[in-house]
C-alpha cells in the first residue's frame, strides 16, 4: 500500500502577546506504517478552543506546551480508514486527540469509539465532549449549586459556558449569562433560556448584571478573567464557589499589568466572604463523572433541556484565521472545522 | 445589692491605617441588673487576636464592626459571681465573648462553662479554644494533608501556626514554619518539633524557604499575606490547598497598593496548578468538628505532642499596647490579657 500524507497545521513560532497567521505554518508529511495497535484517522471536526492558546507559549501550564514545528494540539472527529486495532473496526468514527491535521495514525488506546447514531459526529468534541464535560464536572463538582441560588458565567453563547447556565437550571438554580453583543445576548436568553443575558460590551455592564443577580451571586463560574470578574467579585454571596477553568481574557497579555494591585483585595474578599476558588481541568475528573456525564447529556439534549450550537468552519486552511477570532469571540457557538466529509 | 461597675475599653475612634493607642479609650459603667438566664461575671484572661483589627474598621468584613464607643470585641474566660442561670452555678469558670472588659452580664446560652481541672484556664482562649480550633478546622477541613506532604504555615510561634504545624505533623506532613526573628525560629524548630523553621527577615527568606521546601508546598495555611505569600506562590504544588484564615499583614492598609497588578498572574497559577484557595472562619465548622476537636487537642496536649506557649500580659490598661504590638509580631506565643485573679 503506498503511503498516505497528511496536510498539517504546526507551531512556526511562539506569539509574543497576540498571536497573528504567522505563528502557524502549514506542511504536508507521510505518515508512518502502522504498528499493531495502531489506526489510520482521517479528520472529520477538528474542535478549535480556547485553551490552545496557552499551548503556543513556553510559559509553565498544566500541560507541556507545543513544541515548534510540532503539529498543532486539538481534539478531532476522525474516521478509520485502517486498522491493526482488533477492538476498532475500519470505517468506524472516533474521537481522540489528533490536532491540526487531514490524516493522522493514532494508538487505538488513544480514541473512543463513538456510535454516530446517537448524536451528531460533532458533538464529540462539544456539547458531548471536552467543552461539555468541563461545564459538568467544573459545575457540580466545584461550584455545586443549589437550587434557588444564583449562577453566572461568560462566554455564555460558547461550547462550556451554555451547558454551564442550562445545567445550573436543570438544578434549580438562577443562571445569569454574560455574552459579547446583542444577538448572543437574545440567544443565550431566547433560545438557551438562561434567567438574564447581560451583554459584557454594554457601558453599564456592571449595573446591568447587578440588576440581574439581585440575590447576589453564589457561584462563578471563571473561564474569561478580566473586567467581568471584577464586576462580579462585589456580587459574590457568602461561601460563593469559583471554579476557575479558563482566564482567555489574559491569555494574549505579555508583561505584567499595571496597577493598582488587586490581589490584596482579592485575598480579602476571599477571607471575608469565605470564598472557595478552584482551578481545574477536566481530566481530573474524567474516571470518577465521565460515565454520569454522558448519561446525563444525552438524556439532557434528547429532553431538549441542554441545547447548544455549532460555529463550524470549512476547511482545515481555515483553522489559524478561526482560532485567532475565537479569541476575540467571534465565533457564535462551538467552533469546529470541517476537515472532511463525514463519510 | 449594690451595683457592680465594669471597667472596659471602647473604640474611641476607627484608625486610618495603622491604629494607635488614641483608637481606645477607657471607661468604667454600671452594669445592669440580672434578668432571667444571665450571669454576672468577672474577667480573668482576655484573649488578643489579629482578627480583631479588621473590627476596628467599618469596612465590610465577615462580622459586624465594633461601632465606635462600643466596647472593643474579644474571647474571655471569666469567673461567674453571680447567676440566675439555673445551669451556671456561681463560682464556675466560662468562655465567653464579653470583651476588653472587668466584668460583663452575659445571657446563659452565650457562654460554655469550663472545667478547671481539666487544662489551665487559659488555654480555653488559646490552643483548646479559637486560635486551636482555627488551625484544626481549617487544615484539616480545607488543607486536608495527607502523609508525606509539606504543610506551610507563616506565624509559626504564634497560637494558630504553631497548631498546624503540630497538627501536620500528628498527620504525617513535613511542616514548614515561618516566623519573625532567630528566637521564634528556634522555638519553632526544637520545641514544637517543626521539621524547618525559616526567618522571614532573613535577606535571602525566598530561597531558604525554597530550600527547606524541596518538594515543593502541597498545604499553604494563610494567615499572614504579603511578602511571605509572594515568596510561597512559586513552590506550589499542583492541587495544593491554601486555608485562608487571616491576612494580618494588610489589615493597615489605608490605600490599594501600588502595581503592578498581580491578580492575573495569582488567577492563572490558580488555573495551571488547579490550586483551591478558600477563606474559613473557625465557626463554620463549629457543629461539625468542635467535639472532635476537644478529644483530639486534649489528648495531644497530654501526649506531648500538641505544645503551646503563652505571652501573658498583666492588667486590661495594657491591652491596647499589646493588641497594637501584636500587630507588628512582638507577642512571642499566644497573647492574653490577664484582667484579674483566677480566684
Amino acid at each position: 500500500m503506498s503511503a498516505v500524507t497528511s496536510t498539517r497545521i504546526v507551531l512556526a513560532s511562539r506569539p509574543r502577546g497576540e498571536p497573528t497567521a504567522d505563528n502557524f505554518r502549514t506542511e504536508t508529511v507521510e505518515l508512518p506504517e502502522l504498528s499493531d495497535g495502531q489506526v489510520l484517522l482521517r479528520t472529520i471536526y477538528l474542535s478549535l478552543d480556547p485553551y490552545m492558546r496557552g499551548r503556543m507559549s513556553a510559559a509553565e501550564s498544566y500541560a507541556d506546551p507545543v513544541e515548534v514545528g510540532d503539529v498543532m494540539v486539538g481534539g478531532t472527529v476522525s474516521q478509520v480508514t485502517e486498522s491493526r486495532n482488533p477492538r476498532i473496526a475500519a470505517g468506524s468514527y472516533v474521537v481522540g486527540y489528533t490536532g491540526w491535521q487531514t490524516h493522522a495514525v493514532a494508538d487505538g488506546d488513544a480514541v473512543r469509539v463513538l456510535d454516530p447514531s446517537r448524536a451528531p459526529l460533532s458533538t464529540a468534541v462539544g456539547v458531548l465532549g471536552m467543552p461539555g464535560f468541563t461545564a459538568y464536572s467544573g459545575l457540580l463538582r466545584i461550584g455545586r449549586p443549589q437550587a434557588g441560588e444564583t449562577v453566572a458565567v461568560a462566554a455564555a453563547s460558547g461550547p462550556v459556558g451554555s451547558a454551564v447556565g442550562q445545567i445550573a437550571r436543570i438544578h434549580g438554580a438562577r443562571a445569569v449569562g454574560i455574552a459579547g453583543g446583542p444577538d448572543k445576548c437574545a440567544y443565550v436568553r431566547d433560545e438557551l433560556g438562561f434567567d438574564a443575558a447581560i451583554d459584557h460590551r454594554a457601558p453599564d455592564f456592571a449595573d446591568q448584571l447587578r440588576a440581574a443577580a439581585p440575590d447576589g451571586i453564589d457561584v462563578y463560574f471563571e473561564n474569561v478573567g478580566g473586567p467581568v470578574t471584577a464586576a462580579v467579585l462585589p456580587l459574590l454571596n457568602p461561601y460563593a464557589r469559583i471554579p476557575v477553568c479558563g482566564l482567555v481574557s489574559q491569555y494574549n497579555a505579555a508583561t505584567t499589568p499595571e496597577g493598582p494591585d488587586r490581589l490584596p483585595a482579592f485575598m480579602g474578599l476571599v477571607l471575608t466572604k469565605s470564598l472557595t476558588v478552584r482551578g481545574f481541568i477536566q481530566s481530573e475528573f474524567v474516571a470518577d463523572m465521565y460515565a454520569d456525564f454522558e448519561r446525563d447529556a444525552s438524556r439532557w439534549i434528547a429532553e431538549g433541556r441542554l441545547k447548544y450550537r455549532e460555529d463550524v468552519v470549512h476547511g482545515l486552511d481555515n483553522a489559524p484565521s478561526a482560532f485567532l477570532g475565537m479569541l476575540h469571540g467571534k465565533n457564535f457557538g462551538k467552533l469546529v472545522v470541517r476537515v472532511g466529509p463525514e463519510e
